[in-house]
């Protein structure tokens, strides 16, 4: 027993800071047991055996409830001194808004559609402190921008990353960590990026090109709709973000694209109504789930250039992590939640204080957040380094 | 107005063979448009808008039927000198049961899954000549085999065959000339072929190799299921029947077989029960329906090798025929319609008269036979010549 849950268990949580987790998904649960053993926290999900899961291994609460309802959000974060956003993404939004609303400051990674900002005001008439997108990408590399755009003149962002197994088994020679119908909805949106000072929108899967980034080798390289808030937070010129492939993965989707198998619209097909897309993700659920055990990864390389001192400078990070075989916990789990946590910890000692919806990059620009947030992923063995 | 039809309308018609073209899609018409000059032609279909399409052009009968019900087709044939059966594959075996029964001679282009041969002693017992098979692939093929079988000792048989738009389009490159889902069934049935002696199967699409053949330039040729009745009329030890396309297409069908997205067996998706390959076909028919006036073309090769008058010998056949630009016939239906019409023209005037089921092998076999069909379908400007 760890001395956070014995703490808690005698009484003594009141003295420690209480951190309430919303969704035990793969991402919820490695946040959760990477921060209950330094506070007290509660993980809420309507599933009750991914409760179990995590109560089973580690010193931390599990209280069942259906975060579709905006009052089961308010209860469930009514005594928590920090709120963890991990829903799926269509419900990120709503629950982002009940938090604000209960008060609550919010670290979240639940990756909405929404524009988080048209939560502002409300988050600033409640003195909220509500730090979105913190996840990966986004997440890690606004930080790293929001660093670097307070030091010096940025010229130029670029930010590639993605997901992928180590293993590479045709067809696809890709496995998703998430649901394929939003690994298709990355494939199918159009993508905004700066390009000379100007938002340009492209449509998916464009400018594909091939780079070399190690240890994997070459890989493949194509816009999407990853800039986000940096689009209004950030004034550099030429900014763009884009998604990492095997080579050949991007011609397959492609041909799908341009043969209607993502349609979202239904049509009649023997007298039945049907979404293409719907068979479509169907399908590749089976083809692109990870086996059990099977090793992926998390790479991402930012680039950044522009002047420092009257000087031009180029500044680029390079990140690669593992499935860790230990625990089995998920690249994707570890570098997208150990920001999120990492950042959650400036919340909770009182280091990150800014009121309204404040996006990664408003974190970043403080040096002493930014180092922390980096040192608390290279101790878990999250190596984002600059070379 | 033709001599032909001059002669049905003033009641000469019981002077003159009568043909009843069964089915009046693309190639049914055509054949009924090559026969009406010379015979009185019926056709008959339950489609009242292409058989009115044919009356207005051409000097025929056109009589409204539902080939669905044997009793319609017995009734449709009843006064026939010779049937062309050309309806839709999965009507083909009972149709053709059906006009045996009603002791008429056939031609037939249905491509129907069921063995013909099932068929044989009841079209011995009406005496009735049935030639089945017989378009261009199966069908010339045979034919050219069938002669070189009865003059030389064939140790190897090759057939390349492939039906393509002029226009060489991303992602298909390939438009088809009749239902998607026919033809995926070409690119999911195994293959037989003969090896050593032995019958060989092997699955759908494999051996794929590139080929070069004029006009065209490089093609892929892959294992089909073609070889149908040669497996068991011609004892060749080596015969193989491969379908050509543009480089590149079978990988595209590889990746959707693969996936799951010709699987014919229902699934739930989102609560309702659909076969991917209805949806997979219902995409593909647009992807590959030929525009309007496209222009196609068919190519075979017939490679056949052994020993003749104690000499090893090659015989190598070339076929190239492109859509008729004038009549909008597609090379399709001149090249299968055409190999019909020959061989309906033998039976109807006594040149070949086997009973039984007899495939084009057996046509071919009399040396007059194949001549007669090659120089009726040089005729029609249906080049198939040896080189």
């Amino acid at each position: 027993m760890t001395s956070a849950l014995r703490r808690v268990l005698s009484g003594e949580a009141d003295q420690m800071k209480h951190v309430v987790v919303l969704g035990a998904g793969m991402v919820g649960g490695a946040m959760a047991a990477d921060l209950c053993h330094d506070f007290a926290v509660t993980v809420v999900d309507a599933n009750r055996a991914r409760g179990a899961a995590l109560t089973d291994r580690y010193p931390l609460a599990f209280r069942p409830a259906d975060l579709a309802h905006s009052t089961a959000v308010s209860q469930a974060v009514a005594d928590a001194d920090l709120v963890i956003g991990a829903v799926p993404g269509f419900l990120g939004y709503q629950t982002l808004a009940a938090v604000i609303a209960a008060g609550k400051n919010i670290v979240d990674i639940s990756f909405f559609p929404e524009d988080p900002f048209a939560l502002d005001d409300l988050a600033r008439q409640h003195g909220v402190t509500a730090v979105v997108d913190c996840g990966v990408a986004p997440g890690l590399g606004n930080l790293i921008l929001g660093y670097h755009h307070a030091h010096m003149n940025v010229e130029s962002f670029e930010c590639l990353v993605g997901g992928l197994p180590v293993g590479r088994v045709w067809p696809w020679a890709y496995k998703a960590p998430f649901s394929p119908i939003d690994v298709i909805e990355e494939y199918t949106r159009p993508a905004r990026m700066v390009v000379n000072g100007e938002i340009v929108v492209k449509p998916a899967l464009s400018d594909a090109e091939l780079v070399t980034l190690e240890p994997v080798g070459v890989l493949e390289a194509f816009n999407t709709d990853g800039l986000r808030t940096l689009l209004r937070t950030i004034p550099a010129p030429n900014m763009v973000e884009k998604t990492l492939r095997y080579p050949g993965h991007i011609e397959l989707i492609r041909v799908l694209r341009a043969s209607g198998f993502f349609d979202a619209a239904p049509r009649l097909v023997h007298g039945v109504e049907v979404r293409p897309l719907d068979v479509t993700a169907a399908l590749l659920l089976e083809q692109w789930r990870l086996d059990a055990n099977e090793p992926e990864f998390t790479i991402m390389r930012v680039r950044i250039s522009g002047t420092e001192a009257g000087q031009p400078q180029t500044y680029t990070y390079h990140l690669y992590d593992q499935t860790d075989p230990l625990s089995g916990v998920s690249s994707m789990a570890r570098t997208t939640g150990y920001t999120c946590t990492g950042v959650a910890r400036l919340v909770l000692d009182g280091t990150f204080t800014r009121a309204g919806i404040c996006p990664p990059e408003m974190v970043g620009a403080d040096t002493a957040c930014f180092q922390r947030v980096l040192a608390h992923l290279v101790a878990r063995g999250v190596n984002c380094r600059q070379g």
